[in-house]
């Protein structure tokens, strides 16, 4: 195993030379990464124009410094996750071409030609086919690194194989504490304040809040991606690839799918001032059925696989829909949190914050607010797309008479 | 880290005489071992009368032989189970003095001249206190091993630390697969196939075994005992002390609560049988209080411990009530699978088996199997105590006028 010290543009081109297939002797590298965690370097053969990305897990948060540390173990992590999803997905998980656990550092394939879903939704021309991709990626990860999937020993070997403490304390810290409470982490704009304080009081949300982030610390059904934002997708106008899996572990379902769904809504909510008028209820409206086909696209391939399922008790037809039906609750409540951890908490999106009219911005934010309080707290009662098309009525996405 | 080889009685003097605490020089040593799993020898100190157990797992099952191996992990697990749950509540957790890792032996404080819980049941003069000591012990360890007890991190390397997929497999072959299916492994006396065959189609109640199959594969609440039934637990008058932890690890609250109030209710179950008249119907009456003392404790204590959690989102008071409910409605879940495996599947229990009467044990057994079956479908909806009282009231067990 190599020895770890912090990559330079040459250590990283020495790498890829090493180890990326196919690639000359003339090549060049530079700094992409726009996250806040790691060091990536894009390497290009000048002369092939081949190219890959190398990343590295710096052994602290990259945009706070070496007073924040973090642990390396989430390269491992993030390569065994690529692998595993890679395996019951390749068409959507970004490949792995090479890892070294020592060094930290990933080799992958390099998507920069390929656009971030989330810039595809602000420009308003993201791909139809997007969500009913995501949707089929969900259901093969999920459903191959569940016990519908896996026998118990290989299923139980796994979750602590893909046991990942730190960053996971990390997601809970964000999700489902600081935005709950006035923490000198969240990041309010002063016109929400009233609004974060309501919150702060409500004891029913904070109930249900408090039973999500316990199926979020207890709960093992499958191997997560972890951190399954807008952001975390790379596109293009007919293929789809996820990135970005350190925050991989297992746990529960919905978490992904209220993370995914989550992002739309924020979208959703965002349209009134990213696109005033006509043109922003027309993207409302595409949102919401990219909810609904991401779902239904998940629950119908995952229904199809667990006819396969070799779990003398987990194989009854009836408790898989039972089980799926309460994946749909779990994903509504997670997007809820979604929403109201990118609106007051210290991680926001452009979805929001890229609205450049203050008024328009805060009436925004606070829908995403309102919008993710209802969610958590009707997660347990909205039966079905229908219902949460009714519930999303309010938020300017009711079918009009002219459709 | 030693060597491993198998004990004979006299490397079993020779472990106990280096690390036992003052033993002499005259020690023998009987193997006393009725488990179907170890070997297991009570070495004394003849001049003092000083005793010590010392206890080693086998590469296999010792009851069928060399043909079913068993990781000797096992050894490991119960040694760290008994030293955590040892530290929650010393009073009712087995003293664990010396183990090694590599010889996987434990060398353990000898109660063999405590009773076992189920023969006292038996006997009918189990101590009154001794449910509510079970339910002191299960509030303190299963608190602590949980959520509401530890910081998430040390929480997660602990779920890992204690991934024991072999013995989690054999539960789940035992208690959700084998006795819902015309098994091999299945010991199903020939009156009782009917009743079973019944069992074997009975598509709600294979729902239902399937979720409680998922959350015992999957919800990682807290450090469990793994295996709590009546011949797990050693009392006297006012003493009571849990061993045979090998089963542990991190799962659903419900199933060592449920694992516990099933072998009470197997008890209850076995009273006509065992005895006919008067003296039993006083002994199902007390089987009932046991298993409400058993929870009051447990609930009461529980949310005692929980006004000193530490987690923002789990300290909020109305969840842990909420999640106490759903903990109840598991236990009575687990408490079914548990009559129903102990009735037909592979490992059954004397307070059914015993009874001499072929008739009384059969209506004994089918009574058990028929409150299995209604345990396992009314848990979602048998509220509280009182509810409980009522569903058990057909066993007998109702309050009769005169009392």
């Amino acid at each position: 195993m190599s020895r770890y010290h912090i990559f330079s543009p040459s250590d990283a081109i020495d790498y890829a030379r090493r180890h990326g297939p196919g690639l000359g002797t003339e090549l060049s590298a530079e700094e992409v990464g726009d996250g806040n965690l790691n060091q990536v370097f894009r390497v290009v053969d000048e002369e092939s124009g081949r190219s890959v990305i190398v990343k590295q897990a710096l052994p602290y948060i990259r945009c706070v410094g070496e007073s924040w540390p973090l642990t390396r173990e989430r390269a491992r992590i993030e390569a065994g996750v690529l692998l595993q999803h890679g395996r019951c997905c390749p068409e959507h998980t970004v490949a792995l071409l090479h890892q070294d656990a020592g060094l930290s550092v990933l080799l992958l394939e390099d998507l920069s030609a390929w656009r971030l879903w989330r810039q595809a939704l602000l420009e308003g021309n993201a791909p139809a086919g997007a969500a009913a991709r995501l949707g089929h990626y969900l259901a093969r990860v999920l459903y191959h690194g569940s016990d519908f999937g896996l026998a118990s020993t290989a299923k139980r070997a796994e979750v602590a194989r893909f046991s990942n403490p730190e960053l996971c304390a990390t997601t809970e810290a964000v999700f489902f504490d600081d935005p709950y409470r006035d923490h000198q982490r969240n990041n309010i704009a002063p016109g929400l304040r009233p609004l974060a304080g309501q919150l702060w009081r409500d004891g029913a949300l904070k109930r249900r809040v408090a039973a999500l982030k316990h199926r979020f610390l207890c709960d093992a059904q499958a191997l997560l991606h972890g951190d399954l934002h807008t952001g975390s997708v790379f596109i293009t106008e007919d293929e789809l690839k996820v990135f970005d899996a350190e925050f991989g572990f297992y746990g529960p379902m919905g978490f992904d799918l209220g993370s995914a769904i989550g992002n739309l809504l924020l979208n959703l909510c965002g349209q009134p001032g990213l696109n005033p008028g006509e043109k922003g209820r027309a993207e409302q409206w595409r949102r919401l059925e990219e909810v609904l086909t991401l779902w239904r696209v998940f629950h119908d391939e995952f229904t199809a696989l667990a006819t396969g399922c070799a779990d003398p008790a987990l194989a009854e037809p009836s408790y898989v829909e039972e089980f799926l039906v309460q994946v749909w609750r779990d994903s509504l409540g997670y997007a809820g949190t979604e929403l109201i951890r990118r609106t007051i908490g210290i991680a926001h999106v452009t979805d929001l914050d890229g609205i450049d009219d203050a008024g328009l911005r805060l009436d925004c934010q606070q829908n995403a607010l309102r919008l993710g309080r209802e969610l958590i707290l009707g997660a347990e009662t909205c039966a079905d797309g229908n219902a949460l098309r009714a519930l999303l009525a309010a938020y300017g996405t009711a079918p009009r008479a002219d459709r």
